[in-house]
């Protein structure tokens, strides 16, 4: 696949690429805020426009059905207009004003300081498989690196190739049509053409959605750059959840449902499915799941996802601890649909690293606990995580405690902790943290999803005693942009 | 050395100091923000107490002069309280609320999601050797660590170990008697046991202040741990300044005098010294500069900065195309005083790697222009720097081109730039920013001064449908904290 089947793109190598990149990057940086988003509006525009013809073209690609598509599509274009509504707002900027000030309590008069978030430079975007719009070529990505102020360079996934090159030629004409420079957005191919574009010196940030592996070598390279780069990388999550003793008594059937909903949906291929479930060993809710009734399997994003699903599947069901509880219907040795394994507390906290693990696909492992004390044990044990559930009910003195318990310590260890809702489905706001320490993520400090990924995308430059004319207009006295300044603290 | 010669720290191991470390992060986690401001307060006032006993220390190991310990001990203890005193005000917590929202576009309802920004957990601190308070101990990265919510567990420079010791002592005393965790603070010696401490697990983020060699290697060990954490070094800067030709004809001596001052100041021993200097072939100013009559110079910091500057100098002025101008007063071949280098725009831009180079000391390499068109060109193939200075009259058609043309390349490349001002002195406010892309820092979104430097040691997590009582005071309803609060964006 080269870029060849896109009449929109020319032909051309990664490095050529890089650089029309880089000057559309230094191009657009100069476009005034609300001329960002009036660009980034018509890209979106133009995505629903098309919504037709790449909705088909996903179809042919990847096995997802139409419903989930068009939803998927209408989410990135509602994330586009977002971003591009907060880069019109001005308050990502971050303006800072420090007036002059003799008495300044450091023991130095304080200067003429001024302070905002700019963009960082070209952002090179490895685009995920799972969500053929919302994390690839036109998603939560590159409307954040465009939202910053930056040209992007997409690595497209093998997954949907097309689609991929479809998605650019109609934002590339959108963004053209609007005024933004040519090269935007660009597109390439192959693993190996996306380790080159990583290692040349004009990208200045790089971000992927995927496997741990494959994020981790990629973060790796990043690193060992002569001039290291952020590298945003969200991996792996197990996504514990917690039912504590008396929500599993009250809502046992209620809480099945919401789990196997949450487990079953886009077939289990979200980075956010509960992949770990914890609930108490006298409820009714084990009995329940073994006897789930569970709709027959729809086919895998790809071949590549369904051989990985059934690999990690058989690992985890094949560990001496574990049994298997229940599987789907029309599950086969060879080709497993829905699987429900199981396995108690105390097994789990012998061997946490081989049974707390992410299988990318419908599945889970239950894990039955006898004393909710021990609970948080298990938690102690979890490597980072993009989400923690707890299944609680306020009211119960035993589910205080073990929420009391666990807070803390998921608190410490996940980017979103959620209370009596299952973690699939990841809304874009204002205060969404898709994020978390390692594997969830290489940058603990950042968000993957929501306006504030827009931050991972922009440095902070300071002007000291600048002349009014030379500034900014965001940092500018009489605030001629109207946006949040921070004047003295 | 070892802690043995700190009574109130126990002889102990590094792991062992992690540990307790660790443990003490978590108490103070949980300290409220007017507690945790308390502390600070505290810790700052008992630096001021013990100022006669840690200047006499410092003065015994470090060669500074007294008026200057002096100076710096007031910033260190002013950004102590200034750091308390933004963590009382809350704004530091980014609190976003979003409320649910049933007709949110994105095609499904928008929960109740509440985030904000949390302690990242216990940091490692490198300290540096130059400002042996105000980049130590009780430093900067140790200011906002702690204001953050983290405990912190430094590795003590070899340039001033007692100086360490008893900074810490005083910091854990006043600690402990505000209410503190015993264990806040914790000092361990020698580079072997930093490396130590940086492949521990419980260490949740690191910093450093010190050279590009010393910070790579940190940042690449940082980053080969199975779990990856965020390291913060501030690394090496050249800080060009650039004269544009009318400011260089009208104020040449003014230029000269302020230049001069700013690379000997604290014997040039600042990351913040302006290494090369851009003037005019014609201007008068090389003139002068070969002509100026500098102090004695002071003894440099320590002997092992002493053969550093002595090394790196030598390899610029021995370069081809590079001169010296000036030998200061007491120069010797074997012990340079401040020393002036001399070259021409063309053989930088021949040679820019060679020649744009940190000498850390009172050194700086002049380059002289004939056509001033041809100065962003060398703008151009600056690596990242913390600052880049541009002496100009706003008024003149000369200094005006240079200036547009050099902005938006600076732009790309400092985190700080400066208008008629020199960079050394680097005021601890809220619009601050110390930092740049690599090798200035590893980490370019983010300022090592400053009060954004806090955010470093910072993680965001959101709450999703999160009962009331069980919610964070930060994020909950009615705003008990009355801190600042995003609603809905």
């Amino acid at each position: 696949m080269t870029e060849d089947d896109l009449p929109d793109t020319p032909a051309t190598t990664t490095c050529e690429a890089v650089a029309a990149v880089a000057e559309a990057s230094r191009q657009w940086a100069a476009v005034t805020y609300s001329g960002r988003a009036r660009v980034i509006h018509a890209i979106a525009n133009a995505l629903d426009t098309a919504a037709e013809d790449l909705i088909a073209t996903a179809q042919e690609e990847t096995n997802l059905p139409e419903g989930r598509l068009v939803g998927e599509l209408k989410r990135t274009t509602f994330q586009l207009r977002l971003f591009a509504d907060v880069v019109a707002d001005g308050t990502f900027l971050d303006a800072r004003i420090d007036r002059p000030d003799a008495t300044w309590p450091m023991g130095a008069p304080r200067p003429d300081l001024r302070r905002m978030l700019m963009p960082i430079g070209p952002v090179l975007v490895f685009a995920a498989s799972n969500f053929p719009f919302a994390f690839s070529v036109a998603g939560g990505d590159t409307a954040a690196a465009l939202a910053a102020g930056n040209a992007v360079l997409v690595k497209a996934h093998s997954g949907h190739p097309r689609l991929s090159n479809a998605t650019a030629a109609v934002v590339r004409a959108a963004g053209r049509a609007a005024g933004a420079p040519e090269n935007l957005l660009r597109v390439i191919h192959e693993t190996e053409n996306g380790v080159t574009a990583l290692q040349d010196p004009r990208i200045r940030a790089a971000s992927f959605t995927g496997s741990i592996r494959g994020g981790r070598a990629l973060f790796d390279i990043a690193n060992a750059r002569p001039e290291p780069i952020p590298f945003y990388g969200e991996l792996g999550s197990v996504n514990p959840a917690f039912v504590a003793p008396t929500a599993a008594s009250r809502h046992a059937s209620e809480i099945v449902d919401g789990f196997l909903g949450s487990i079953t949906g886009s077939r289990g291929q979200l980075c956010t499915k509960p992949g770990l479930l914890l609930v108490p060993a006298e409820s009714s809710m084990l009995a329940m799941l073994r006897d789930a009734d569970l709709p027959n399997p729809t086919p895998m994003l790809n071949d590549r996802i369904q051989k990985g699903f059934e690999a990690d599947l058989a690992a985890l069901a094949t560990h001496s601890g574990v049994s298997t509880l229940l599987k789907g219907a029309n599950s086969t040795d060879t080709s497993p649909g829905t699987t429900l394994l199981h396995t108690t507390l105390d097994k789990v906290l012998a061997s946490p690293e081989a049974l707390i693990t992410e299988v990318f696909g419908p599945a889970a492992l239950i894990v039955t606990y006898s004393d909710p004390a021990e609970v948080p044990e298990l938690a102690r044990t979890l490597a980072g995580q993009l989400t923690a559930t707890i299944i609680a009910e306020s009211d119960a003195a035993s589910d205080i405690t073990l929420a009391q318990d666990l807070l803390p310590i998921l608190t410490e260890k996940a980017g979103r902790l959620l209370w009596n809702q299952w973690p699939t489905g990841v809304s874009v706001t204002y205060a969404q943290q898709h994020g978390g320490p390692y594997p969830a993520t290489t940058a603990p400090t950042t968000t993957s999803v929501g306006t504030a990924s827009i931050t991972r995308f922009l440095r902070p430059v300071a002007f000291q005693n600048f002349p009014s004319t030379f500034l900014p207009d965001a940092l500018n006295d009489g605030n001629p942009l109207s946006i949040p300044q921070h004047i003295d603290g």
